[in-house]
């Protein structure tokens, strides 16, 4: 068993359930360029929006919110407020918050209401600078997961994870495995000084709830909207070109070799990067295998061969701390590109 | 060389030269119902409306109506006004006047604009009763092929082919290769007596411009509007069922054997039969060999071997003569669903 | 709250652990013939064959076998010698053990490699008459999701679901949710006599792991292998007819109204019917709400509205009990179709 | 009317009719690997392998071959032997000679077999050096359409079209057209001094049989190959990467702005390029209006806006004369990517 390896499982299951990555909070310079890009343009549906925010949601889902768009006041940077998981129980919220504040993180109670259409509900910085919320209470609406003829855009159909830019990607792995996260395919350089370069873990049943990649943080490199087939990751490419949206294509569409997924990446109107992304594939066995790929493997991240664009690797959302401040970042001591350490 | 071979090509080339099937006009009892059929679900554009008449198009086309919707009088029965064909030059309308006038069909001329759009225009009552028109002349607009952003219900991006039902269709087969159609399949039955009982012609180079099937006419079975491909058809039957109109959907989708397009039927708020069709394949060359199907083949109509419900095979749209008369009919004598000879 | 919600929900945590259903073993008149549909024209992988039996996985899977087709002796009918559901550890089969028990229901140990690849595992009849497995250790094997240029067929990925018919789905639906099923989907009679005629169950967070349907019983309406999108279902229907296999296509290709899946349903040369199912949606949140269907909605088993055939309704796989013997069935007190109490 | 403008239309019909482009002879290095590549990774039927030539054609297709593969003398550059057209009839064949001798061309007839499966033919060079066949005759064999379960890869249906490296586009583009050609498309600089630097034209009514791009020429810049739908094309990647082919793939899958066509470049073993191409529209009205880009447009070349690698511009086939030489090549006047007049 090499280093790596042995990072892998072998930690005990946490006294709280976390049950998926479930929505993100983005500070943005123009609500309304916003919600054109997500509603309009992507076809999420507005749930709600009132006093300079906006929540919205997939076709498929029937709580409230599994995107934030909060308008910035004059001249703030675009940024991430929060990254949100949802936990099984609200009692999963004081184990959390033990965990965390005896890791000496941030931690504030949020409650039910602060944030709209949501219950009772914990925040933290994590040990890395990342503004986590964990909830369970979230008001219910209908989901429309079968009204195809009002679906517009992509659709978006369900949140699926969340993409962070860490500089230490092994030192974060561990964390979310004590999480209760597990791995289920990462990146490592080839020889006797492998070091992991990225990672995937879940909770739910998928290929990802999180995913570390290493690069300048904490930055939020992505999140991730579900939709049904790749045809509709096609269509959504045609309809941005069409409607001189050419430029948010950023990377894509393509399949990736991690994930087997099908995909594009798109940059919204502030730069916040978002995923499109389907038919990755089930791994809820408790046995389920890790799967390794080399740095220098063309087809890990692009399985058809296309390098990703610089921009890919070296751009990213800045996070806010409990406070509403920008975190400080430092940068990776590995980058992927070169497979060469720092 | 069999009956129904010998049937087949020898025919000269006519003193005319007619493209392709264009365009079919419809009395309709309730224009609003029929456009928020034509426009709203199924995704055409509506090129004009005025007095009581309706022109739509596809989002590829760049001539002013591929579609015709035509508000019928109080009471009067739903039906064909007219199907057109477009021909490659003016003078075309002439050698096609003396052809049918010397067939001793009635004939007669249509000014320019007498049909909006459309220029000088030749109408004919066909031999088998159906009102063909021909034209060349016709305004042009704007194709929006890679409007994708504007693009709804299928959509709908051109005028394909016409479908007759015809009592005899071995008597429309010959009529239709004299008017400078090439067979390209055709279904017949098995034995000695083998006789027609579907064909498909063409003057572009796809399957069809038109198809000829065994029953009950003059009547028009279907007019096909070409789609990109199937993954379309599949959204606009989840389109159609999602909106309350899971009762349009009549047949498939589905994979047709002959042309191997794949395909689904459906029915207009009047009953009107529209085919939404992508992927056939090209015919152009002057020796590409006719195909025979055996009528007792499964996988004829459907190649998946779904049978085709009983209302497809007997309804049909009711056709005008050139004063604006329903036509009357007569019955086939062979149908397809038993085999049988009358 | 109506009685049949009544019936939903409410059930305490089982003290066993039941991951999803895992794999059927069927009972075939000529394995030769099996393997061809199966690994022939449906693109599965054999893993093994020995000794009259073939274990058989889909090209995600990465234990031993999730179907295994044996041969019958000279004369026997056809059948399903048991459907097996995975376990999250060994000491779920001794919880299984007491609990089926506790019923009166027959229960067996199956010793490690008594079923080739597969560890320790318990087979219980359960209270309705089906030969249920359990088990935790596979063997594990590699999986060839990636390994598209080697894949026939669906191909099909992995497996996703059971579909049992049964006289009365009332008292199975209380059954498996004490099972720690969490109900989807269900469909009902209308009025004050609203009864169930179909539902929908599942542990690990799609739409089910196993289905109820209004019929005979027990007998196994169908077993459902995923696969990645709705274009392989079409596929795999245009090379079955191609194939001479068109009369293996039953219903579909389609989308149910319930799941929203795409599906297209097969039988295979003993008559065994599979359904090949993709796109449902997630459901692992505890608190997803069932969704109830009217048994008069025509969109509720395909949701573009195409009654299914009858002999969908009608035929289904007989079972074995524990000893090998056919197990004996009665009619159901519930017609869906006629939507009319007995 | 600009002056580009002035260069579009207006010619007269030529005595001769050409049907379409038909396939292409490439000298290959190695017939193993190529045919591995084209019949083994793409899907081409082999039609016919002898003496160091294989003959390979799509599934739809019913002639003896579109592509043709002759292994190179020990040592010989991979190049372009010839391309082909298909001709009305044989008595285009001498409208032809007469027009290329009166164009001071070298022509040479080509005796009937002198091409395996094919009649009597012409090759000659045309003005600008590329190597033209022309003939009618060619043994017919079974199209295999709806073979879907013998089929592998793509697969490929039928040739569609061929683009050449012209250092003086718009010399080509009149030549073309004198040649019966018409222009469906065209990317052309801003401002006063407009210069065309790409051109579509065709014969069969879909974008084009030829393409002409600025570029270091004679050379051919790839030959297409039509499947069915943009699916086909994601599954040949799939494909290629899975079978460890990646570097094959060049540029895309994507949607091209011009023709609208979904479409990937790959290059084969010996760096001949292949375009798998599907989608495009309808041209074959005679008012068919040419559309053009800017091309200055980033979605002229990529709808969605994916720069081509350099090598895609630069990189290109060499072609031989009549007696097997490769022809001397000059550098383009304009570069599409910088957008500036050398």
């Amino acid at each position: 068993m090499s280093r790596v390896e042995s990072l892998i499982g072998g930690v005990k299951r946490p006294p709280f359930d976390i049950l998926r990555a479930a929505h993100v909070e983005l500070v943005v310079a123009d609500l309304d360029a916003s919600l054109a890009f997500y509603d309009g343009l992507l076809g999420m549906i507005v749930t709600e929006r009132s006093d300079g925010v906006a929540y919205l949601r997939g076709w498929e889902e029937y709580l409230h919110h599994s995107l934030v768009l909060r308008q910035g006041a004059a001249g703030q940077e675009p940024a991430v407020d929060h990254v949100a998981f949802r936990v099984a129980e609200d009692a999963d919220l004081d184990a959390l918050e033990s965990a965390f504040a005896a890791r000496g993180c941030p931690v504030r109670r949020i409650a039910a209401g602060e944030e709209t259409g949501q219950g009772a509900a914990l925040r933290v910085q994590d040990p890395f600078g990342f503004p986590l919320e964990f909830f369970h209470d979230m008001t219910t609406v209908p989901s429309h997961t079968q009204a195809f003829h009002l679906q517009r855009g992509a659709p978006v159909l369900r949140f699926d994870h969340l993409n962070f830019h860490v500089p230490d990607p092994e030192s974060a792995f561990v964390f979310w495995q004590e999480m209760g996260f597990r791995a289920t395919e990462y990146i490592s350089t080839d020889g006797e000084d492998e070091r992991i370069t990225g990672a995937w873990l879940r909770r739910k049943p998928t290929v990802h709830d999180v995913a570390l990649t290493a690069g300048t943080g904490p930055r939020l490199h992505h999140f991730a909207m579900w939709l049904a087939e790749p045809s509709s990751v096609l269509r959504v490419c045609d309809q941005l070109a069409a409607a001189g949206h050419v430029h948010a294509i950023e990377r894509g569409p393509g399949r990736h070799g991690v994930s087997n997924a099908f995909f594009v990446y798109l940059r919204d109107p502030d730069g916040h990067r978002i995923e499109l992304y389907t038919c990755d594939y089930y791994t809820g066995d408790p046995d389920h295998p890790p799967l390794r790929w080399s740095v220098t493997d063309p087809r890990c991240r692009s399985f058809w061969g296309t390098r990703a664009p610089d921009r890919w690797y070296e751009e990213s959302s800045r996070v806010l701390d409990l406070e509403g401040r920008i975190v400080d970042i430092r940068e990776a001591g590995v980058d992927e590109r070169t497979e060469v350490m720092a």
